[in-house]
Order: structure tokens, then C-alpha cells, then sequence
């Protein structure tokens, strides 16, 4: 089969229609479409359509509900929650997040709790979709046990992420995401299938011994980024993203699943902060003093993050997103067939 | 002079009265002491009475206001904001701290602004205040533009310190308080004077180039820890615990007083979560759960943070706090002659 180019729409309308004909809701689907295809869109490959089979194996193995219908509860105070019944996050964030901004611009500070989810998004789409609210957003999440604590020597983190956005009026916003593990899994995955060795410090061997073996690494742990302060992070992300929101940590996620075949089932907790809020009769426009940084940032050649990403959705909005032949051919096939 | 073993409240007046004679007002001098002594107390040298002159230079040079009196103003919203009027950050904090923990016990989050101050103690002294209130704690600020973001070349983050803690039923709590660059820049002017090389990966030169050079890097710029990661979470401390709260930026910070001579002057942020708000209705305890990944840590050789810390402490409750004979000679002056 050729390459396909389609419109950011038409992917999402495909996607969407290989949930539904997998036996999702439409309330799920949707949702669950649309971050799979800002992946895509992105030029994040990792997060992209290649997301689609594993989220099919979750369903069929019956460790996420496609049926599930997400519930909000929240009260007076500034905690918005979603109980997403076991089924995938993207629903459930897009209940909760119009009513987190809402929160953060009422109180100055919310936090949106999803419980009981099946998660496999990156979280940037989760921070963009706040800041086009016009608050700044926290978000986090435990994963599986593959990483160790540093000074550790056996699984125990998660590959955690930790995201962050800020909103830029008239610009895409200042958004950061990353893994709390030096690397990946998935990179050294990629190492072990090309041969090649790994970085010094990604990783330990079974014994806790640096190992630069990859299938070592994939027996063993990968380390945190930054050392200790990375593992400290990480830890924090166990403790508010699981422990606090009464949710799986990354051990209990890997102990519930038996294995990372399947996408990993815990919760997700988003912080809001308003600007306005905090700023109010303070000198100075919180927003033009951003700029100011990121001017002076950019200016000494340094990169904003997300720019790369940014720069792949301007060619997808322009030129569509073009899937190579085996990709489309995977998709037509799981339209008709949704077993992986 | 000999060595003087003082015990924590002797060491806490006399620091006290250090700060009293040189103009400083009871409610401010007070809780400055603590903080300082509490850092000799927990071994933490760098934050401990070798602050006290930093502190009375800035005042001196009219850069830190003795007699301020800082000011409280809540609203119904999540956020408390104190005005320290450009005196210390300390008695802010203190005066702020229990509004705020009792503000996240009923909301579920709660944030605390700390605006005009001026900033010397390290945030962990704020973080255990908090936990010992029951909630968990995030506190960031900026300091002073000495970092180059990564990928560039010259200052403009400053060492931004990012801390949190976590409550633990009858127990110290864990706590992690860091620099976002990669060293200190007091460990560079160790090495400097030591006339040893850095470690690769601390700074870059005037130019933007990696050097091993102490006077090369003090001339430059600090780098972030863990490349861009770190440098990501840097950006986010000038945005949230500067431009939002309208307070001052790293660079603004430089700008302000000239020099990185005197304390640096800005803002801080602290935003505190209630594990029990968060947990409600949701299975198992969080300390409880806390505690297991606390030992799955500790269980394998990896060590909390804070534990050495921590050690320090108990040595300095059993047996007090000693003092070289030329720390003690300077205390003994500066108690009479706060000129330095």
C-alpha cells in the first residue's frame, strides 16, 4: 500500500471509528481518538496511531472497560474529581477539565483527581487543553515499577510523568512533559532490537550494577533522570499521583496487571493555578512578564520545550498527516477486526 | 577560643539578640534565628550561622527592611498572600503557615504567596512546618540569575530551589529540598579556593563553552541539573514563584540589587494538598500506603532524602550544637557590632 495523507479530521473520524467497532462508547472513543491523533499530528510517533493496538489489547484482555461512563463528583471545595469506572483517562479529563479551570479561576488554585483509569496519553494534551482555559497546569502520574530509586538496585517508579503548562495569549503555550526516567523504555527497546548499546546511567542489570547491555537493562531497572533529585520527583509523583488520590502506585499498577503488555491502570492528579488570581494587585502583567522570559530564553538560542512538536502541527494542519502503507493497512484491518 | 557546645534554644537567643541589636524587630528576628539555627542544628553549614552576616550585610545596605511588619490578606479563595514589606521571608512564612494548612484541610489545596522579601533560609524548615500540620507541601522560589537555560549560553535562571514534603504519622517527615542547578554556587567557590577542577557538566564559560574552570564558570553560568528536564522544571519556578505571583524573576532579582553580595529579594510560592480531602471516599489509608513505598525504598539500600539531615538533628538534641572557637569569636562580635 502507498503512503496516505488524511486531514487531522479524517484520522480522528478512522480512530474514532476503530473504538467504537472495538465496542467502546462513543463518549470513550471520541476522547481517546482525539490524543492519539494529537500524537500523530505532533510528530510523536510513540504517542501516536502506533498507541491503537496496545490500547485494543488492554480492552480484550478486559483490564480497561470500554462501557465504562466517567462520574464527576466534586463539592464546595477545590477538589474536582472523576471516577472514570475503569474505563480510559481522555474521557474522563474532558469531563473534569472545564470545571478544574473554572475552580482555579474561582479559588485561584484547583485540583482535578482522575480515579480508576486506564491511562496510555501523554499528558501535554491534558496541560494544553487547561491553558486554552488560561491557567497555568500542573499534571502527574505513577506508570509501572521499571525504575529504580536511585541508590536502589530493583524496580520500584515508575517511568513517571511530569508535565507543566503555562498559557501564551495569541500563542501556543509554554508546555513541558517529560519522564521522570532518564530514557524511555521504549528507547531501549529500540537499542536492544538495533544491536547498539545504551548511554552510560540509563539503566542497572539485575544485580543493581550499571549495565549498558540493553536486555540487561530491560531485566533489570532503568535510574531516574537527574540522580537523586529525579528520584525524588518520581517518589513525589507515587505520593500525590497514587498514595494521596487513593490510587494504584506503580508497584500495585504492575502487581494488578502482571505485566506492561497491557496499558497501566491508575490515577492522575492535575493542579490549576489562575494567574489573574494570584498576580491581582501585584505590578506587572503575569503574562507580558512571561514573554519576557521566553524571549530571553529563545534569545540565547536555547529551545523552548515543545517547539518541535509544534512545529510538526503546523505541516499536519497544512498538509495533513501521512501514514506510511503498513500503518494504513494496520488500521483498515483493525477497523474491520479490532483483535491484536 | 576553644570549641562551644551550646544547646539548641542557647544558640537560638543568642542568634536572636544578633538580629535584635542590629535593628531588627522581635517578630522578624525571631523566626530568622530559627531558620538559621535550625540548618547548624541538621548540619547543614551552608545554611546555618555562616547566614547570619549575608543577613546583616543586606541590611546594612538598606536592601532587606528590619522594621517591616509583614502584612496578611485572604480572601474566600484558596489563596493566603503575606507582604513581607521587604523584610525577611521567615516571619512571613510563619505568619502565613497555619492560615494556609487549615486553608488546604477545608478546600483540599491551598496556596500560600509570599510577596516583597527578602529570601536566605533553605525551604525545607517551611516544608516540615506544613507536614507537621498534616498536609503535604510544595515550595519554589527564585534567587538570582547565575544558570543558563539548557542549550544556551549566558545567565538567566537562578538556582531555583524546589522542595516537598510528606506528613508521616509520628515521624520526621520525608522531605526533599533542591537546587535546580546542578551544584551550588558556593561548591564552585569551594572549588575555586581549593584551586581543584569541577566535574564536567556544572557550568560553561563567558563564551557558552563547558568548563571544569571555577573562575571560567563564575564568570559564566551554572547549568540545570539533568539537561533540559531540569532546566524545564527552572523555567517553571521563574513562572510560578515569580511572574505569576508578581514578584520578582531571577534576572529582575540581579537587576534589583546588583550584586549577588547581598540577599537576594523576591517572592516565593507554597501550595499544600490535604491527603485526607484527596483520598476521601477512596480505598486504603495514604500514610499508611506512603509508608510501604517508604520501606520498599529504604528496603533496597536507597536512602530518603533528608536522613542525613535528620541524623544531625538528633545528634544536636542529645548533645548540642558546637561551635568553632573563630565561629563562636564571631558571634560574640557581631553580637556587640552587627557591622560586617
Amino acid at each position: 500500500m502507498p503512503d496516505t495523507t488524511l486531514t487531522i479530521d479524517e484520522l480522528t473520524q478512522l480512530v474514532t471509528r476503530i473504538f467504537l467497532n472495538a465496542g467502546v462508547t462513543p463518549a470513550q472513543a471520541g476522547p481517546v481518538a482525539q490524543v492519539i491523533v494529537a500524537g500523530e499530528r505532533d510528530g510523536c510517533k510513540s504517542h501516536g496511531v502506533y498507541r491503537i493496538e496496545g490500547c485494543l489489547r488492554t480492552l480484550a484482555a478486559g483490564k480497561v472497560q470500554g462501557q465504562a461512563q466517567p462520574v464527576l463528583q466534586q463539592d464546595e471545595g477545590a477538589i474536582i474529581r472523576v471516577d472514570a469506572g475503569g474505563g480510559f483517562s481522555p474521557g474522563a479529563f474532558d469531563l473534569g477539565a472545564p470545571l478544574l479551570a473554572r475552580r482555579a479561576q474561582d479559588l485561584g488554585i484547583a485540583a482535578l483527581v482522575i480515579n480508576n483509569c486506564t491511562h496510555f496519553s501523554a499528558l501535554w494534551p491534558e496541560i494544553e487543553a487547561l491553558c486554552d482555559h488560561g491557567v497555568a497546569a500542573l499534571a502527574m502520574c505513577p506508570s509501572y515499577s521499571t525504575v529504580a530509586p536511585s541508590g536502589g538496585n530493583a524496580p520500584l517508579l515508575g517511568t513517571n510523568p511530569f508535565a507543566f503548562g503555562w498559557p501564551r495569549p495569541d500563542k501556543l503555550p509554554y508546555v513541558f512533559d517529560f519522564a521522570t526516567s532518564v530514557a524511555a523504555r521504549g528507547e531501549i527497546e529500540l537499542h536492544r532490537r538495533a544491536g547498539t548499546p545504551l548511554p552510560e546511567g540509563w539503566a542497572i542489570d539485575r544485580d543493581g550494577q550499571p549495565t549498558t547491555d540493553p536486555q540487561e537493562a530491560l531485566d533489570g531497572a532503568m535510574l531516574p533522570f537527574g540522580g537523586h533529585k529525579g528520584s525524588a520527583i518520581s517518589t513525589m509523583i507515587e505520593l500525590l499521583g497514587g498514595a494521596m488520590i487513593g490510587d494504584l502506585t506503580s508497584r500495585e499498577t504492575l502487581d494488578y496487571l502482571g505485566t506492561t503488555d497491557y496499558l497501566p491502570h491508575h490515577g492522575e492528579l492535575l493542579i490549576a493555578l489562575s494567574p489573574e488570581r494570584f498576580s491581582a494587585g501585584r505590578p506587572g502583567d503575569p503574562f507580558a512578564r512571561a514573554e519576557t522570559l521566553f524571549k530571553a530564553i529563545s534569545g540565547q538560542g536555547a529551545r523552548l520545550p515543545s517547539q518541535r512538536r509544534f512545529a510538526a502541527r503546523e505541516v499536519s494542519q497544512r498538509d495533513g498527516i501521512t501514514l506510511s502503507g503498513e500503518e494504513m493497512a494496520r488500521l483498515t484491518r483493525l477497523l474491520d477486526d479490532p483483535r491484536v
